[in-house]
């Protein structure tokens, strides 16, 4: 199931501890020490030890270390006071069956689109809920805006995210209020994956009035953080959060922005990253669009009216060729038996309810709606009116990409 | 005053009336003939005798006559026979009398830039009006939109060609219901220059609700018009209208547009002619802004939010460079002595409204309005809270292009 050995996953959940998302004397640090020599030397009050011989060594300074010494010098002090807050071995055992694992780079579950980010990629993340991480980013979109949206905005974002969500795409955003509260709900409404991406650890609800939307997302998607359990948020926190917002999706939407809205901060890092930038124009005269005007004329952001335009400028080339079935993202052998179970329950043209495709695969509801998420987002399966069947190309009983 | 000679005034006067605007064999005989030898073998039912060795002369086949000869083996009769409707010079001086000029090629008041239209460049244009046709145009912007504009629509037209005319741009529109009526109306509110691009003759008033404006926008800039006085408009004529609108400006900027208007003809004009082409966005949701995302999305235009957008986007590198004074776009020995003298009349600080401005100059109120317009198209003069001052760095005694 894992590349992953439990000595590196219980380190990385260390370093979630020790060390802020998206520090660049970490990241640095990462590229040439393995995590657990990095906790080990942490522990032990001493300079980690490079573990491998990678290119970048070399370049890194003397004896491999990173060439910003001091700033590991005043890091390595820091991040030992704070290793009394790693969990144990038993207490990840005890929050994995609460339902919040760690998944980490070279875990199949690890979404490897994020290693845009470099020496900035997570250490792990924090996920809580019942989509496969990989599989709901393969075909998403992140959708993000104003707290404070106005009827507008919110009207625009609900019928976008539904849509998209329909048509099997996953809908990021990062759990706030406003845009971001409207995109995860349109998307659950269309029975769709949606992630919510955090600044606080997943067993923390902040906004508190999200209590109930966070449990649905867990339901039909995941909340994922980089921070550990029982951490709450800082302000700084969503800013270093927007980069794996951008990161995790193939394109990020601005829905409504005033000029220095947080919004576009995720945007600037979906351009940093070079991902598709869209935003949604409004009128003139809302502050609220202020910013996603801004964005379209400044930084070349794509002027979207609704999901169509979205998907037109998401979809991969082969996936919207006219006249050739479009195939799964993924071979279907790399299903785990339980969601292949549920694919073997979808009808091929007239659709089909979750409560009958669940009779039919011998599992349960919940279950059911799990696997459907994941088999949406790998473009198995799709919406219908009378409810979910195979996606034109679909062949549910062979892999069309290894044939 | 002019290097035009009656004759090919007279003879140009006559082309409008027998071809189509635009026509293209037209446009390619006119490159090898004079107008007058054009007439003259209309009337005379021959072929015309080029009278250039022009260097195009000898690509354009047998004789220099042009390689559409069938083209034009067709079009000589049907211009002959329409050649009854040529105005003899004695209408064309009653016409004069009545307010009604045509300015052709070389004329000093000939708007050179509409010259980017080719051999589709107007045969002459029919002015009626106070302005100066050339000057008014030098820092223009075409504001254009559906005639079935919202309360938003007109609301953003109304703000962006106030302040477009409060800083001295002339507003040139196509004088229809709605958008175009609602950006002339702006302009003429905040005193400033307009031109309304007519379909029809210019004594013709179409819609007919506008003879109220149309005599107002004679008064502070002019109608004009490809069409001879007495023609009235073809839906075809429109169309053709639209590439006049696009490059008598340095920019276009669609304010509404459903996705099949006329608007987006014009701005399909301004895009061909290499001119910044501008849209103002709106919801999503209405289809009087479906026209403007599509053309920002599909064809590159600019998102602009307001006339300050439009500024920075078409003023010319020199016109706003911080610390530097701005001259006047053209030296002030250019102006008429009418003109000259209300320039001296206006203040270089604070502000002066009109009626003492006339009283100063020793002139009335309407020359003085019409005076103000030129010297503000010029960039010599602009609108303050207590009426019109000096631009900043226009000194009205020297000629600053020129010194």
């Amino acid at each position: 199931m894992t590349g992953v050995s439990d000595e590196e996953r219980l380190a990385r959940a260390a370093l979630t501890c020790v060390a802020e998302p998206g520090d660049a004397v970490m990241g640095a640090l990462l590229r040439i020490c393995a995590p657990a020599e990095i906790v080990a030397a942490l522990s032990e009050g001493r300079i980690p030890v490079p573990s491998t011989t990678h290119d970048d060594a070399g370049e890194l300074g003397l004896d491999g270390l990173p060439a910003r010494v001091p700033g590991l010098v005043r890091a390595l002090p820091r991040w030992a006071a704070r290793l009394g807050e790693a969990p144990a071995a038993t207490v990840l055992d005890a929050w994995r069956r609460a339902g919040i694992r760690l998944v980490c780079p070279s875990d199949p579950e690890w979404p490897s689109q994020i290693d845009v980010l470099g020496d900035a990629r997570p250490w792990g993340l924090w996920v809580r809920g019942n989509a496969d991480l990989r599989y709901a980013c393969l075909r998403s979109v992140s959708i993000v805006g104003t707290r404070a949206a106005t009827a507008y905005g919110s009207h625009v974002c609900t019928e976008m995210a539904v849509t998209l969500a329909e048509r099997g795409w996953t809908v990021i955003s990062g759990g706030a209020f406003g845009i971001d509260g409207c995109a995860h709900r349109a998307a659950l409404a269309a029975a769709g994956t949606t992630i919510a991406v955090l600044a606080s650890g997943v067993d923390h609800v902040y906004p508190q009035g999200h209590h109930g939307l966070f449990h649905a997302i867990r339901g039909q998607g995941a909340t994922i953080s980089e921070w550990p359990p029982g951490r709450t948020p800082t302000r700084h926190g969503f800013l270093v959060r927007n980069r794996v917002i951008a990161a995790l999706s193939r394109g990020t939407v601005v829905v409504e922005a005033a000029l220095r809205s947080g919004a576009l901060n995720t945007a600037r890092h979906a351009r940093d990253q070079n991902r598709p930038l869209m935003a949604v124009p409004g009128p003139v005269t809302s502050q609220l669009s202020a910013g996603c005007h801004e964005i379209i004329r400044e930084w070349g952001a794509v002027c979207v009216t609704g999901a169509q335009d979205v998907m037109e400028l998401l979809s991969f080339p082969g996936d919207e060729v006219p006249g050739r079935p479009r195939g799964p993202l993924l071979p279907r052998d790399m299903l785990d038996p339980l969601t292949a179970r549920v694919l073997e329950a979808v009808p091929a043209r007239a659709g089909r309810g979750p409560a009958r495709i669940a009779v039919s695969a011998g599992v349960g509801f919940d279950t059911v709606m799990r696997c459907l998420g994941v088999l949406a987002a790998g473009g198995f399966v799709e919406r219908c009116d009378r409810g979910w069947r195979l996606r034109n190309g679909a062949d549910k009983h062979a892999s069309l990409r290894g044939e």
